[in-house]
Parts: C-alpha cells; sequence; structure tokens
C-alpha cells in the first residue's frame, strides 16, 4: 500500500481501501484513444460522512481527489493523474427516498443509471435522461458531466430533472442545495454550477430527481436517405413541420459503414448514406399520430421509413443505435471522437465539415448523434497501435472544436471538457468569461485538488 | 439634472437620460407594501454597447447600477437606493432573430413576455413560462428571476427556455453564454449563474430563447371543494395518479372570499373552501382525455368540477385567476406577500402554517399559487395607512420563511429575493454554502455596484 493509500485506511477504514490492482479505476471510455491515468489510492466510502473525511483529510494534506463514476466518460473526466486519490461512488447506492405517488426520488450518487429509469418504469413513471451505457454509468456522474442521450432532444439533459444535490466540497464539508422542490430561486444557481462540473468543485453524494408520467406508447421510426443532403433536409423538415418526435438522432454513410442497418431490407441497407432515428411518444394515440407524422416528412424528403411497431423490430432498432459506438471503434481497433454542437441550421455543414477535416488529417472520419439537438459525435478512427495516427486524430479534434464554433456552437454538448478539451476554452473564450470561469473553480477549491487538470 | 444624470448624458447621449419625474423607475410590485426607492438618475440605453458604457462609468466612478425590466416584480428587486443609477431595458426591444421553423428566437432583454409569447402563437409554437403580468414584464426581468407561472408545472420555469445569454458585466464587459445551441458543457453554468441572479452580478441585455410546437388544445377544469383537507387530498390523488395536467394552481379559502369564483353557480361559489385550477393540453384528443380524467379525480375527492369549454367560459377562468392578486389587494388596500416553496406532501402544512401566522400577527391571512410545484403566494392583508399592521406583516413574513424551511422547503419558488428577503439567507444557510454565494457575487461584482442590497 501507499504512504497515502494507508493514511486514508486510517481515516476511513482498512476495509474503504481497495486492494490489488487498481486499473479498472484509472481509466474511461478514453481508453479508445490510449488514455490511461494513474493514483497513489482508491477509496470506496460507503457514506457521505466518509466522503467528506476523505476530502477533509485529502485538502489538509493536500493531495488530488478524483470522484469517480461507472467510469463510461468519454472526455477523461475521470481519469487520475499520479499521486491522486481516487474517490469511487459505487458504495453510494441507497435510494434514501422513493415516492412514486409523488413523482421524486432522493437516491445516492452510485445508483446506476438504469437501476433509476427501471424503478420509475416499474412504477409508471420516467426518468427521461438516457446516456448510453446506463447498466454502468451513475447517477452522480450523469449529474457532473449533466448527461445528454437521444431523448434529451425532447425532455433536456440530466440537470433539468435534478431538484436537489448533495455534495461534499472543499474543505470537506457537506452542502445541500434544493432537495424535493421543483422551484428555487433563493441564492444563486449553486446546482446548476454543480451540475456539469466535472468532479471539479466538489462531489456530489446525492440527488433529488424527478419524474414524470410515463408515455403510455413510444414507436421508433428510422428514415433511410441516399445522402448527406437529403436526411439533413427531412431532419430540418421534421423540425419546421412541428413534428415533435422525442429523439431526433442521426447516423452519417461513415457510420453507417460500420454499423449498417441490419433490420431494413439487404439491398436498401447497402444503398443508404445518411439515417435518421426518431421515436414517437405519448399517449397510444399521439405516439401512433407523431409515427405517421414522422413516416409522412421520411417519405416526402425521398427516404425510406422503416417503423417497426412489434417489441422485436423496435429492439433491433435500438440495439443498432445503441451498438454504434462499439460498431465504429472495431474497425481500426480505436478512435477519437468529440461531441460538438451546432445550431440547428448548421449541422450540415458540421457534418461535412467532419470529413473535410478527417481527409486533411488522413483519417477515416463519420458522426453520428443527436440531430434535434445539433450535437454531433464526431469521428476519427484510428489504430491505436500507430502514434502517428493518434496524434493526427487529435489535431483533427482541435479543429473540430475551432469548426464547431465558427458556426455558432460550442466544443461539447454532453461529455464536458475532461482531460481532452484541456486547454481549449482559452482559446475560444473572452477574458472576462474565463476569468469568471476560473473564478467559481477557485471558489470552491481553492487549493485545486479537486479532479485538477479538468474542465480547464 | 443630477450630477450623475448630467455626466451619463455625456456618456451615451442626452436623450437616453430620462428628464422629469423618475417615480416610475423607483418601484415594483411591492409598493403594496410601501416599498419606494429613489435614484439619481435613470437611462434607457437602446443597444448592448450603450448598457455596456453606462456599466463602465459606472463601475469606474462607484456608482451602483440597478437594471430594470417591467418593474412587475414581488421582492423589491428593481428598487434602487438613492445615488444609483437605474438602468431601464425598455428601449432593447428588438428580435434579433425569430427563426420559428427552427423553434428559436434571439430576443433582446426588454421584449415583453406577451410580445413573445404571441409571436410564438402566432407561428405555431408555445413558448410556455407565463409569469403573471407578461403586457408589462420583459424577457430580460423573467430571466434575472428565473420567473414561474401556473405552467411551470409541467414546462419549467423561464431558465429552462433559455439557451444562451449576452449580459454586461463588471466593468463594463459585454459577455455571450451559450447562443442558437440547445445543450452545452464546455465550462461552468455561467448561464444557470445569470439566471435567476437579480441583477446583482450583470445587466441582461439578450437572450436565445427556445419554443416547441403548441398544443392543439388546451381545457381548463376548475375543481372547487369545500375545504383544504379535500382540495389538497384531489391534489395529491391527481399527482398519484399520473393525470399529467399542465396546470395545478390552488386558491385557498381565504383567496376565494377576495376572489369567488363568479363562473360558477352563485350557491355554489359561496360555499367552497378550496379551490384547484388545472389545464390539460396536448393534442386536440390528449387534451381530452386528460381534462376528463382532471375531472374523475375531483369528484371523486368530493368537488364540483367546472370545466368549460366555450371560448367566454375558458376566459372566465383565467380572468379569476390572473385577476387574483389584484383582488386580494383591494380587501385592505395593501398586502405583504412571499411565495415559499415547500415539498408537494408538505403543502397542506403550508397552507395551514400561513393562516396560523396570520392568527398570531393578527391579520387575515390567505394563500394561491402552484399547487403542484408546491409554491405558495401566502398573504396577509394589510391597509397601509397603519405602519402597526405593516410591521406585523413583515414578522409574519419572517415565520413565513421559517416554516417553509422547517417543511423542507425553500424562501421563494419565483420571486426570488429581491430586497423584502435581505438577510434571510444567513439565517437558514450553511456557512460554506453562503460563502459560496457570497464568493459568486464577489467574483462577477468585485465592487459591489450591481443592485446592491438584493439577493443577500
Amino acid at each position: 500500500m501507499t504512504a497515502i493509500a494507508t493514511a486514508l485506511a486510517a481515516v476511513v477504514g482498512d476495509e474503504r481501501v481497495v486492494r490489488g490492482p487498481v486499473d479498472a479505476y484509472v481509466k474511461d471510455e478514453t481508453e479508445t484513444r490510449l488514455i490511461v491515468g494513474s493514483c497513489a489510492a482508491v477509496v470506496e466510502p460507503r457514506s457521505t460522512e466518509e466522503v467528506a473525511a476523505v476530502v477533509r483529510w485529502a485538502y489538509e494534506h493536500e493531495v488530488p481527489v478524483v470522484p469517480r463514476g461507472g467510469g463510461t466518460g468519454y472526455a477523461g473526466g475521470a481519469v487520475p493523474f499520479a499521486g491522486s486519490v481516487v474517490v469511487s461512488l459505487a458504495k453510494l447506492t441507497a435510494f434514501r427516498r422513493f415516492d412514486p405517488e409523488l413523482w421524486r426520488a432522493e437516491v445516492e450518487a452510485g445508483v446506476t443509471t438504469h437501476l433509476l429509469q427501471r424503478r420509475a418504469r416499474e412504477n409508471g413513471l420516467l426518468y427521461p435522461p438516457d446516456p448510453g451505457a446506463g447498466e454502468q454509468s451513475h447517477i452522480g456522474g450523469n449529474i457532473a458531466t449533466n448527461a445528454g442521450g437521444p431523448h434529451a432532444f425532447k425532455y433536456g439533459t440530466t440537470g433539468a430533472w435534478i431538484t436537489g444535490i448533495e455534495a461534499v466540497v472543499p474543505p470537506g464539508e457537506v452542502i445541500t442545495i434544493g432537495g424535493a422542490i421543483t422551484k428555487d430561486v433563493a441564492g444563486y444557481d449553486l446546482k446548476h454550477v454543480l451540475i456539469g462540473s466535472e468532479g471539479t468543485l466538489g462531489v456530489i453524494t446525492c440527488a433529488w430527481v424527478r419524474f414524470i408520467p410515463a408515455p403510455e406508447a413510444r414507436h421508433p421510426v428510422v428514415g433511410l436517405f441516399p445522402s448527406t443532403a437529403t436526411g439533413v433536409e427531412a431532419i430540418e423538415a421534421m423540425v419546421g413541420s412541428g413534428v415533435a418526435v422525442a429523439v431526433l438522432d442521426y447516423l452519417d454513410h461513415g457510420a453507417l459503414a460500420a454499423a449498417p442497418p441490419a433490420f431494413a431490407d439487404g439491398d436498401v441497407a447497402e444503398r443508404v448514406g445518411f439515417a435518421l432515428l426518431c421515436e414517437a411518444d405519448g399517449t397510444a394515440v399521439e405516439a401512433r399520430s407523431v409515427r405517421a407524422a414522422a413516416i409522412a416528412v421520411v417519405e416526402e424528403c425521398g427516404g425510406l421509413a422503416v417503423a417497426p411497431l412489434d417489441a422485436s423490430g423496435v429492439a433491433a432498432v435500438w440495439r443498432w443505435r445503441e451498438g454504434m459506438t462499439g460498431a465504429v471503434t472495431t474497425v481500426r481497433g480505436g478512435k477519437v471522437s468529440e461531441d460538438i454542437v451546432v445550431p440547428l441550421d448548421r449541422l450540415r455543414e458540421a457534418i461535412d465539415g467532419t470529413h473535410a477535416i478527417g481527409d486533411a488529417v488522413g483519417l477515416p472520419a463519420c458522426s453520428w448523434g443527436h440531430a434535434g439537438d445539433g450535437n454531433l459525435h464526431s469521428t476519427f478512427l484510428v489504430d491505436t497501435s500507430d502514434p502517428d495516427q493518434l496524434r493526427r486524430a487529435e489535431a483533427g479534434a482541435v479543429a473540430l472544436f475551432d469548426l464547431a464554433v465558427e458556426l455558432g456552437g460550442s466544443l461539447s454538448g454532453e461529455h464536458g471538457l475532461g482531460l481532452v478539451k484541456s486547454g481549449q476554452l482559452e482559446r475560444f473564450w473572452a477574458p472576462r468569461k474565463l476569468e469568471l470561469h476560473r473564478g467559481i473553480k477557485t471558489l470552491f477549491d481553492p487549493k485545486g485538488l479537486m479532479n485538477p487538470g479538468k474542465k480547464q
């Protein structure tokens, strides 16, 4: 055991310190671009008080603290630097309260997104946010990154569903903000400051979440188009004609090459250059009506609509969408993916621009993502055994950020800055805005020990 | 002209400085509790650059700045202290962009809430927030207070509809946060820090707002109940059975005495001790179905449902609801009203508690508000010519804050702290939380010149 691990064992008990290899605690999904960290110790507290004790000790001894949820992030936000203490929230899994009849729950940070969704569903409710990897990802991590997902188009990102937060902030104090209330304008919005703060201001230990009654029905509508131009036209037609789908995702031809729509007719699948994935939800009648409207838009724009109503057909569509990231990664073994966001009317330029950048750096490119939110997962495929490819992909990522900002957008729609976008803000933000950003960091974390190197 | 007015005329031009009486610029709705301020000058800039010039000048000369929207606040947030410059945003009224086909607009701070709602409606869209006094209130003020309203139950408060903000922050710089994008996790959430900041961190000059397709139909359902107990039971039944109404407001017997439901049968109106106002919206089919479900809940809980479908009947219901504040004020000529918020399951205690406090301070009390959000407008009626009544009402307000926090709630759901709740935060917030709140103020406004005395 390291000296730090030994000291922490004295603080929170020997059994809270992880023994043996800590490989699983020093990486996240950026492993596909060879980012792996190291740390001095991993602790798994079992209560907020234990988290506070760890942060207090670390603050006193000037040891960096890296909070860790499910480790499913795409920005390296949970990747620790040597000498840090990783604070895993995996053992904080209590539903402190679950009041389905009041559409709310108070859940500890380590509850998985899927479990929260499932408990809601079992009670006729919906917890709408659906970032990927729901089996692994934690609600605490979802809040710390303000995670999105396909349904954010209609329902907003994680932050919209959080009415209260309990967090441990430096130098090791527990604060609670909001609670089982849906409105609160008493002080400055500290809740939203913590939402999306990527563990750099404090450790989120518990949250009050709200639900809504579950829609009666949900129906996917896939639109297969010959080209990006026709597909994007359909997106604009869908929005412009007020078809209020809950999901409006897309996949470009590069993404489709890695993950062909096997559920569609074989010949068709080989010909598609762009795909839309919509979902119509609501009451049974409404979902059918929105589904019909979405199919009509797809067909009017020259697309082929695939809109299964049977359970296995629906499952096949979602399996395809959820397998996207894995499918793209396996093409060359690795990928560098960024989640830029642009105004909806600039989506076409961002999709084409991703390919232009790929050409410029000499790597296969593709994108998919949340079209309705203008949120692309712009990706360069790499063979991770080739350092030159990785280097070129990272250069491509920087070019993507330029592109996003040039189009009136931003660096990240849902993944956060993490480690991988370190230094990007100062390329784009005005000095006073940057000063406010950094001032918030200093206010919460004057010693700079909370997840250092991230979100900066 | 004061020396300050003369100096400002040199900065932004003579015609931007308001001449003659400035009475209309030194008060808001807290006039009903005799709160009126004074100022050294009023300016009405016509561009963001002019706002920046004023703030720069004020910051250099250490003159306080009080941003002013429509002046419809209930917390004295726009009431200036002597020596201040009032910066009215009334002349910043441009729609810089209006893209109905993309469900968005970029509007300057002085656009009235009603105009924004109307432009959306004319294009088949909905801007959901509906704080009262929409003809007067400005979108800038709505953002600065994170204004709510009846439809916040389903659609959230103003902040949920703002995707970008342009603001002038000390020492006089223009920053833009977000934009025509619906997701952004690049930096800390400075947007939400400004939302609800009540002009104490900067002057909001422009905002990007988003819309959704308008619901096809909206139907009110009023439930009249013999008592608070039965009415609250109906609220819980409505939520518990998943009837997803868009509005779930209430009026208690004190409020009903001031504003009897004249649209209902005369005899009935005199007997009601509690009223619910719901609205069912959605597609025509859905709105009808939710309306029927709401009527069923009202009747199952022993209430009488009044659910007009004709335009004049619907208008009468909303006239009644919107006339509430005025009706209550006229009973004694004045009122002291606070907008505490509590968890939904504590609503009954908060309503009864308001009356208990009224009894304790010897004043007639009543409450109405947004039941679904646990957001009460708890009110004590006063004859403003009697200083003792005013004093007792203010003591009652302090007791209301204690009650709200004791029930797990907060001081304000939608009105903000303003001037009238000055000093309350430190009675309830933990020292570290208070330090973070104050640190944000210092970070944005190191000289403490932005709307001093508010939100503290």
